[in-house]
């Protein structure tokens, strides 16, 4: 799916004409290719006093090779800015932000990357503390829009005792992986969490199943799932059969087509497995009208898809004890399930479902080790969005700190992330792939 | 502050030019006014099975004087809609919202209402009836965005064991007091709330201090205060003398000058005051900048403004004593703290502190029967937005679901709401008063 507007606008006449006229100026976004480095330029590490997360940050970056400097220097591009705020314990001390920020706010290169680690407001001794800890979140947020060129802003916060857990979701933000990613807060949980063998095929060994593999963000998430490492099984309804072949022959995966609406969906889907490590539910429909011109099977079908079967299947699945110790289960939610749509009562109260199943179900799976996170793709490059009238669809790719729309394989790198075994302890997460969005809740 | 396009739209002549051209149609929002019933029509109350607040709910809405049915008849045009849908335990249940809104989406009257009430997420029994209820977001927030004509739409969370403290949160929801509050989530705790003698006056007899009150917002809520019943002390800079002592003059309060970043402060202030009741803290300023122009100065002051002297004047009030039993903390933030801004590290850092404040004193404050909530405004009109580049100014006016920009009334009211004490049990809350703005986080 071409953005030809970005293409043309990346090209050499298309940059000029662009200047002169002031019109929007999408970036080419860094993208992770495997054997990347980790970022294009050395990392500038920054702490508060007091902070616990520089000296592990420091050494796992230094482990993972990558350039690091506690000394802002002027003459230097830098590839990101990550900043441990963790020692901030009242609004006074937000300054210290300021004062790491505001030397190197020019000197990002393009694509570049800000990380912000903090303590969970929850998790703060004094409420000084939360409230200082949870004003960083005005900050990210600000800089992602402010900073342009393709560079992402997030705050993470680290629970105390999960400073050992957070290699994978370091890497993930400052790789190309997180190209489509800004403006979002990250929780990582307290516990340890295994690195894989290799980084670039953190997946080895594991097994994965994508349901509505058969194409767009399905058939993206199992490529990118088995480039890093996991066994695939595809999964769509029958009628995608030629579609699905082609994405399981890519992965060199299992095919199987079952309708998950089906009464006895979830019992064949367990007689095709034996366990499972990642389970991705993708399959989802639209069904859009007003409520006023829906239709009940309207209303029926996309609940259906989109919330309860998958609820079927993660509940029997999880009693036949088939998702293995360790699993991730991945739903996709949206933003309309954050901020509803016109036109989308169905969909947006399904996808607002999504996000309750991961939240409800989070604290549940933690005593059997399993995680459970949702991705909420913006606007995303698909067939779908490719037949959105005109208007629609320019204001949705253009109106986001990317000023471009997403690719699916930005949707499919955040599902790799959450499940990577370096994951362990990120869970109840909702994670939006939009760009930093203008459209929110 | 005129909305002049508005004023035209709904001229004789406007109304015809602005239909034939496809303009944006911002419809007459009903407003509040002393003795105004709570709805214009019948309400329609409606309950999925076992629910258990339409029984307390329609009780007090007879008791209020309000016609209400709960068989739906195609003949009627409805003041508002309220489901109960807390009978709702798994996501095949949402079938109940399709079955009651679908008939009658076309017989809400304009600036008609709707109210879905529903058990908080964490309070349920099953993470099947976790997940249906926080599905319910996805529902309510997109009727605001499909219903139009001045309808609001929001989503009310009681706590089991708050059944009896919902009329206050209710009686704002349907009147003309929340005309710009749209898409919100609201939260009522367990407990019990007493009923103010007078609904109209439900602040007779109590003292409140409103800073920043000299002009714009802050006078407004100084105002509505007032005529509902507070004796009011204003309060800004000495600067504004003149000003705020016209203020004062009109609700008939006092009138205190007081730099509040100055060391002495709290101790000052502490020094006017027997016993608050209701402090809103609605002084603030923008200093804009992006970061990398920003000098140190823009970031200290608006950080020290908007946040760190709340945080002085909180905690040596309540040292002291000085808020009674009863107390309500009212804080201001905005939809930059939510967002974060370009050119506003510095608020939209301080306002998201504002937000910690709430969540992070809520907990601690409940023990002495105090409440703490915020506003988040968005676009409201005062001389700050009327100074706003045009495009910018007419993007933060359309772009939400009522097609214009609020009235600083609408944040007092919304504040007038948290302060009466039939919310005794509403505490923790960031409501946004932005007319379901579609930027968001």
């Amino acid at each position: 799916m071409g953005d030809r507007y970005a293409n043309f606008a990346n090209s050499g006449v298309g940059r000029g004409v662009v200047k002169r006229l002031g019109l929007p100026d999408p970036p080419r976004l860094r993208r992770h290719r495997p054997g990347d480095p980790l970022t294009n330029g050395p990392v500038l590490l920054g702490a508060a006093d007091g902070g616990r997360l520089a000296g592990p940050v420091g050494k796992l970056l230094e482990a993972a090779g990558v350039e690091t400097t506690d000394t802002a220097d002027e003459q230097v591009k830098y590839g990101a800015l990550v900043f441990d705020a963790t020692g901030i314990t009242d609004s006074g001390g937000l300054r210290a932000l300021y004062d790491y920020f505001h030397p190197v706010a020019r000197s990002l290169m393009s694509s570049g990357r800000v990380v912000v680690l903090g303590t969970p407001p929850s998790a703060a001794g004094t409420p000084r503390e939360a409230t200082a800890q949870r004003a960083l979140e005005g900050l990210t947020r600000s800089i992602g829009k402010e900073f342009g060129r393709g560079i992402t802003s997030q705050l993470v916060y680290v629970a105390p005792g999960g400073e050992a857990a957070v290699e994978s979701t370091l890497r993930f933000l400052l790789s190309g992986r997180s190209a489509y990613v800004s403006g979002q807060v990250i929780h990582v949980g307290a516990g340890n969490a295994p690195s894989p063998a290799d980084w670039d095929r953190p997946l080895a060994g594991k097994t994965a199943l994508v349901t509505g593999a058969a194409r767009g963000i399905g058939a993206a998430i199992a490529r990118v799932l088995a480039r890093d490492g996991a066994d695939v099984i595809v999964l769509d309804v029958p009628g995608a059969g030629d579609a699905l072949a082609g994405v399981a022959n890519d992965v060199r995966g299992r095919a199987v087509q079952l309708d998950l609406t089906a009464p006895d969906a979830p019992e064949r889907l367990a007689g095709h497995l034996i366990g499972l490590d990642i389970l991705v539910h993708n399959a989802g429909i639209t069904r859009d009208k007003t409520i006023a011109r829906m239709d009940e099977s309207r209303w029926d079908s996309v609940l259906d898809v989109n919330l309860s079967s998958q609820e079927r299947i993660n509940d029997l699945l999880l009693e036949r004890d088939l998702i293995n110790q360790g699993g991730r289960l991945i739903g996709v939610a949206s933003i309309a399930g954050i901020a509803g749509n016109r036109g989308q009562t169905n969909y947006a109260t399904s996808k607002a479902g999504v996000i309750g199943l991961v939240q409800s179900m989070a604290p549940v799976l933690a005593g059997r080790g399993i995680t459970i996170n949702a991705v909420a793709p913006g606007f995303i490059e698909t067939a779908m969005t490719a037949k959105m009238p005109l208007f629609l669809r320019e204001a949705g790719r253009r109106m986001n700190s990317m000023s471009q729309g997403g690719l699916p394989v930005d949707v499919a790198e955040t599902i790799s992330w959450y499940a990577s075994p370096g994951s362990a302890t990120v869970t109840g997460n909702v994670v939006r792939v939009c760009g930093q969005s203008l459209l929110g809740a």
